[in-house]
This record gives C-alpha cells, structure tokens and sequence, in this order.
C-alpha cells in the first residue's frame, strides 16, 4: 500500500521509534501517546482488521503483545495498562495495529458512558453463538 | 477464587449470556454493554493480566478473538469494532477479560483526549527495546 504510513514504517522508509521488530512485525512508540510508552504493534503486511491476518500472524502478535506488556510493566511499574485494537472505520490508519499502554489512575483515559436501551440479552446470544 | 464472579461464570454457577464455551475459554454477553453485542471473552482458569497467560491460553484467546470478531461482523455489518482489554487496577473484576463489540460511528465510545507533556520518544523507544 503506497500510501500507507505504518507500510513505510515497516520497510524504513518513514522515521518511527522503533522498540521491536522482526520478520513479521514492528512496534513503536504512537507519536500521539496516551501515555508515555505507548507502544503500537503492526504487522510488516498491510491488513486492516484482526480477522484479516492470517493465522500464524494472529498467533505471533498474540505472543509479541504479552512481551510488549511485560516491558512496559517493567520500564513503568504502572497501576495498570490497557491493549486495544480498533477496526473498519475505527481503524484510522487502515493498516491493523494494536496499541499497548500504561495506565495510572486519573490519566484522563477513560470509557465515556453509554446509555444503550433494554435489550434481549438471551436472543442477541443465541444468534451469536451460532455463527462462532 | 470463590469470589470471582466469572470464574463462577466458568463453573456454570452464576448466569450469564453464554456466546461460546469450549474446555480453555467461556464467552457471554457483557452485562452493562457499550453496543448491542458486545461480547466479553475470558479464561475458565483465574488468571489477571494478560502476562500471567500461559503461551498456549494466550493463543487459544487469539484464535477465539478473531472468531467473534467475525461474528459480531457477520451478525450486526458494524462500521467497525472494537477489541480491548485493561489490566492491573483498571481490570475492575481481577479476571482476565477481553472485551469485543460492533462500533457505529457516535456510538459515543470514545477516546478522551490527552495531553502528554513532551518527551525524549529516542530514550524511552531505547529503554523499553531492551526488555522486549
């Protein structure tokens, strides 16, 4: 993808701070961090959603993510941390990448409220397990 | 943990929207959803943060992930959606749990905005390398 900013970061064509990578992945630093070390994980192939990347991929950044919690556990020793990954249009880059962050209490990081109406929780559960 | 409330969960001893449920893994309807559909996906053994997984769990939960993340697409053709998991303090039930739902554009879940003061990204990108 030409035009697509983390393609550039994986092939080095773009400056990014970079604090892992191998053949199938690169994470570095979000140049917007929610906190400092903020850490995006992207595969090197552009994807968009997690249910796009192919099996061995999906299993490899699993394994990834969990050392990348582990080093900013350690650098940060913080009260928690957070993992997201965002899809479709949610994806604001259009290329799959997965943040992971420390969080502190009052870090202004927060889900906002959402008022959703009464629903019927055993129909909505029915019809999704039987497409899983 | 006799007092966790989804390890009861697991064991069948409290209700829940079951989605999908295998030896490793059980996943059911979020009880205070951010969109209809939103599925929480946690481990039948108690474990907290997602580096307390064993490697085998850990990619057992990559798998299934992916597998929901189809469904819920397949059953609500979201705009997009949303994987997400807190550890340390910020998970509020201290069982590891994965959070995936439809997002809608306004659906009001949002990132707060953040002010970060400014920071050496070279020393931290340099810093948090060396424990990956």
């Amino acid at each position: 993808m030409d035009n697509c900013i983390f393609c550039k970061i994986a092939k080095h064509q773009q400056k990014a701070f970079i604090v892992y990578e191998d053949e199938k992945v690169i994470a570095f630093l979000d140049s917007d961090p929610i906190n400092t070390g903020h850490v995006l994980l992207v595969p090197k192939e552009h994807f968009l959603d997690v249910d796009d990347l192919p099996e061995e991929l999906l299993v490899h950044i699993a394994k990834v993510s969990q050392k990348i919690v582990k080093a900013i556990k350690a650098n940060y020793h913080p009260e928690g941390y957070s993992v997201i990954q965002c899809g479709g249009m949610f994806n604001d880059i259009g290329h799959y990448h997965l943040h992971l962050f420390p969080r502190y209490q009052g870090d202004g990081f927060e889900w906002k409220d959402t008022v959703l109406e009464s629903q019927c929780s055993e129909k909505i559960a029915e019809q999704l397990a039987k497409s899983i």
